[in-house]
């Protein structure tokens, strides 16, 4: 079989332990996904499986840095499973242009970055270096939407 | 009298209690509103009316859901009316794209999401569903410019 | 000498009392400046001079509102000599777009603004006020990666 993006993907899938191939649901008046010209906005997503949020609490106090990282993962999964719903194909990914993660942190917990490359570190591997370069910016903050552990925003730029 | 988006932007103003009519004032360095090819960029919104923060301190604890939403719808209209001031008239808002909304939250408070709903209620009321429809990321922070209960910005898209 | 981006720039320098003429490091699986079309974007930028974080902790209880400020003058040297280490010169920059200023706050510090004044007051005086007009968003956070004060990320537009 070719290692393909949606092979790389589908491999980061069955090592999370979560499969993103459903109808991803947001709640709100709002979108997941809005095209403009060709970049793609993908709204904020927290590490949500169905109808769970698998992953909660404070980084640091509750939740340890390996388990804060996956809960990136999953919310970047699902960042790419909605590019993927609304392209068609990974394939029409041309770039990942910006990643914005919030981490849930309790007071003393500074490894916000470390966090965030257990997102960045998957956008490097299903889309390969060039595609899944990025600019980003890793926050800590005091809450978030559901006491998820990570939110992350990014926009793409479509081919 | 015909339903135009002034006209339920004047009817939102009605129900908040607020004018939303007057100059906008932004203190410090920066400009509230920027456009870049038809993007039109707006600074971060807090719900200051005239020389008062209105709505303060931190929702959960201080400042219940259905005040902090009010904040957010406060700082929406702030928004739309700079985009009015700048473009002349909201009829010339083709879209809305991106909206931030932080969410000043004591420890267990963990309902971003429907606080933020009081600002994307309002853009789908006063534009419509498609010109109305964005991308939207909800953040719990511990502290605001001046304790603001909501600070928001987006970004639009003009014809 | 003729007064130039590039000696404003070296004039900030030797107040702030450090250089920034070094290559700049980045940690982890991302970049810090990307370039989509003409808009340059660039990663989270805390006040690192080389491998120190030199300003950390929160503003209020433990950095004064000067010393933040002065957190904040860092983070944007940095972001201009990526701009300009990038473009080949601060000359290329046409104009900044956004900034975004996250201050690791202690409970009631409510002055994100004046922090965020730190950066945008040296926008403008080394590009001038045309071209370093920006909008602004200041957020009061609860940590941030390496606990430094101050996180400011920031989109320019090249020429």
């Amino acid at each position: 079989m070719p290692v393909t993006r949606e092979s790389r993907f589908q491999q980061v899938s069955q090592q999370l332990g979560y499969e993103f191939d459903g109808e991803i649901k947001i709640g709100g008046n709002y979108t997941p996904v809005l095209q403009h010209g060709n970049d793609v906005y993908i709204s904020g997503q927290i590490p949500r499986v169905g109808d769970k949020v698998v992953i909660t609490g404070p980084a640091g106090r509750n939740v340890a840095l390996p388990v804060a990282q996956k809960a990136a993962g999953i919310c970047v999964m699902r960042a790419l499973a909605l590019l993927r719903q609304h392209l068609g194909s990974l394939d029409h990914i041309q770039r990942i242009l910006r990643l914005t993660v919030y981490v849930q942190s309790s007071a003393d917990f500074t490894s916000q970055s470390e966090v965030a490359n257990g997102a960045s570190d998957i956008l490097y591997f299903v889309l390969g270096e060039e595609a899944g370069a990025h600019v980003r910016t890793s926050i800590g903050v005091y809450q978030l939407p559901k006491n998820a552990t990570v939110e992350l925003e990014l926009v793409a730029v479509s081919v």
